[in-house]
């Protein structure tokens, strides 16, 4: 048998996926499991979208252009300027999810073997993607104790090599819920300028700004490394349509557009109907996004609340995205997450958490810790914080 | 500014788009152009998409799983086993049209600077999924004196080298429309087991067999490479889709589809309502397919006799996908390309083709020769190849 490249072979499972099973069994048994561990919000997707795939009405459902549908792209333009972002229609590539977005974005900055910095824990795909494309990502540790602040510009400098060509950052954070200050990007944007990197933004959370007003600081804020920044977005979370796969790559930069572009082109299109669908969504954020927000907020504080008190457990309250990511009084994360699916259940029912060493590049790393996803209505996610708090307490007999 | 990556700086942007302007400015003057150069058909999606697409009633549009949705599979699976091949639901990753499948089937085979071998004239975009992944598609030349039939074995492995990874073949063949014989196949076969490579098998035109009954020939048809095969496929022309964008990658190797299954992972899913829409269809696939087999051989046979009866014009019958690829008494088929948008129009009308090098590895080669995509009713197809007839004759004074 041929042997599989060795990014394939070595390329990172789903860290969640081999709970799964242990979930399977347990519903099979009868028990019900309430799922904190993705990102898959329960909110219904806007009427706007259903309406508009239902009302798709082509007789042959063709190729759109590889930039996006025009239609599309200047939807996303509306949508940036009804949140003060300059970004024009032409400055758009619409991409398959935010996810092909960060696939280009890798691709269009690092050659093979070359490095984009991360701050973990990170957004556990980029590895995926990273892999896929034949690059490195070189993990800067953050930390529980403060919330996961950005390190200091020396402790990233000190991980910047001749073959790092970009800083990616998520704000707000999956999987920490960490909304970055505009004093932290402007140590990621003096870094990049000092060091001629490119920053990978992926803003797919911004509007998540669950202890402020309006949308969280974005890169494009800085203009004078407009030049260097390359948007990823998407509208899976904002608009609570995770398979419509709607995302896009943007930049001032005209010659990553270019690039982005040339791939584009390589896979043809994004699904027509989609970006058809994605349109009136994106025309319409004002009105549709803050009662998500809102919504959030609300679960956040349960979530918070509900953390605070159980002993042992360290946990700044997040500030946005929709994640918690709490240390918890274990010792290894994985046999925590697969105890309370395989010998926890009260009353028929369980809990499904996310270890967190899946989040981390450095082995060793996350065993105390787990993603929590608030992506559960407020009265199933106090029964599910209970089930948590319940279930760590027998753990820990 | 800092630097682009080599291989996003590098790679190729599609070979049509310099002649979109062109396209455009004739139409703006009123000219009606017929497009003969891509591969975009305008026969009607099936009904049985079209109507799952309007009775999608989930009330959040979700993720799918990595994998593809169960039915999917099954019915990709059901497919396969209508058309007589081997591949069981589990055996299948459903993807972003038959696009995604390519890219990550070349990440799969070939890490960074390792090197795929492709038969040129090829599809063009192996060329952008190799750049966006890493490696290198290294060519071996076809003529259009015999047919584009595949090389010998000698020719073949005097490009294979200890970077070479893989075989990638197109069969019925984009951009060519020659359809691979049994023999030419095993002769891949042996090759492969011989050199120790995978297979990458695109069989996306695989019922586009124009002089023969039921399916072309397929890679899964050789039970002793089955490790060895990855199967790209797609909806798109068969069910005349393009824009839904679902295709799949498909092996019997277990390796390959558990490293596929990372990459599909880290892009999470493709389209939830996309993958719902092609069950029906792929399910009908006995049903459905033959009357769009029917049509292009009819096709075909216009836009043959057409060429046949043009002064200096080589080309043999093409005997699948819907392509056909001649050699015209021309020095440089994209200057004709564009001459015949920007200075020739026959009673207000016009044609667009695809000219060859686009298609071509090695520089300089194609430049007599352009692609023909059959893609337009009989009527209009007659009146485009007249069309064609009459501008090579007033292009050649």
């Amino acid at each position: 048998m041929p042997k599989i490249s060795t990014r394939a072979s070595s390329a990172q499972s789903s860290p969640l996926r081999k709970l799964i099973p242990y979930a399977d069994a347990a519903k099979a048994k009868g028990t019900k499991v309430y799922h904190l561990n993705i990102g898959q919000p329960d909110l219904e997707t806007p009427a706007e979208i259903l309406e508009a795939i239902k009302n798709y009405d082509e007789k042959t459902v063709e190729y759109a252009p590889s930039t996006g549908i025009l239609a599309c792209n200047q939807a996303w333009e509306k949508y940036y300027q009804d949140n003060d972002i300059d970004l024009k229609a032409e400055e758009i590539i619409v991409t398959s999810g935010g996810s092909e977005a960060i696939a280009f974005a890798m691709s269009i900055v690092a050659d093979p073997h070359e490095e984009v910095i991360a701050f973990e824990p990170f957004y556990t795909n980029y590895n995926g993607f990273a892999s896929l494309v034949g690059c490195k990502v070189v993990p800067v540790k953050t930390n529980v104790e403060d919330g996961f602040r950005l390190p200091s510009k020396e402790d990233i400098e000190a991980k910047i090599t001749d073959k790092t060509k970009a800083i990616i950052i998520c704000t707000p954070n999956n999987p920490t819920g960490t909304v970055y200050t505009k004093e932290e990007m402007q140590r990621l944007v003096d870094i990049a300028q000092e060091k001629d990197l490119f920053i990978l933004s992926d803003e797919t959370y911004r509007e998540f700004n669950l202890d402020g007003d309006g949308r969280t600081v974005s890169m494009m804020d800085f203009p004078e490394v407009a030049d260097r920044v390359i948007v990823q977005d998407s509208i899976s979370k904002r608009f609570s349509s995770c398979g419509l796969r709607i995302g896009c790559l943007a930049s001032k930069n005209k010659e990553v557009i270019a690039c982005a572009l040339k791939f584009g082109q390589a896979r043809l299109s994004v699904a027509t109907v989609n970006q058809v669908a994605a349109i009136p969504a994106l025309e319409n954020s004002a009105q549709l996004v803050p009662p998500v927000v809102e919504e959030y907020r609300k679960r956040r504080d349960v979530v918070h609340k509900a953390l605070q008190k159980m002993d042992g457990v360290t946990c700044l309250k997040p500030e946005g995205a929709f994640y918690a990511f709490p240390r918890l009084p274990i010792d290894d994360s994985e046999d925590f997450a697969k105890w309370i699916l395989e010998k926890y259940e009260n009353n028929g029912e369980t809990v499904m958490i996310a270890p967190a060493p899946g989040f981390y590049a450095t082995p060793g790393l996350g065993k105390n810790e787990i993603r929590i996803a608030y992506v559960l209505n407020c009265d199933d996610l106090k029964k599910a914080m209970d089930l948590l708090a319940d279930a760590l307490k027998k753990y820990q007999k």
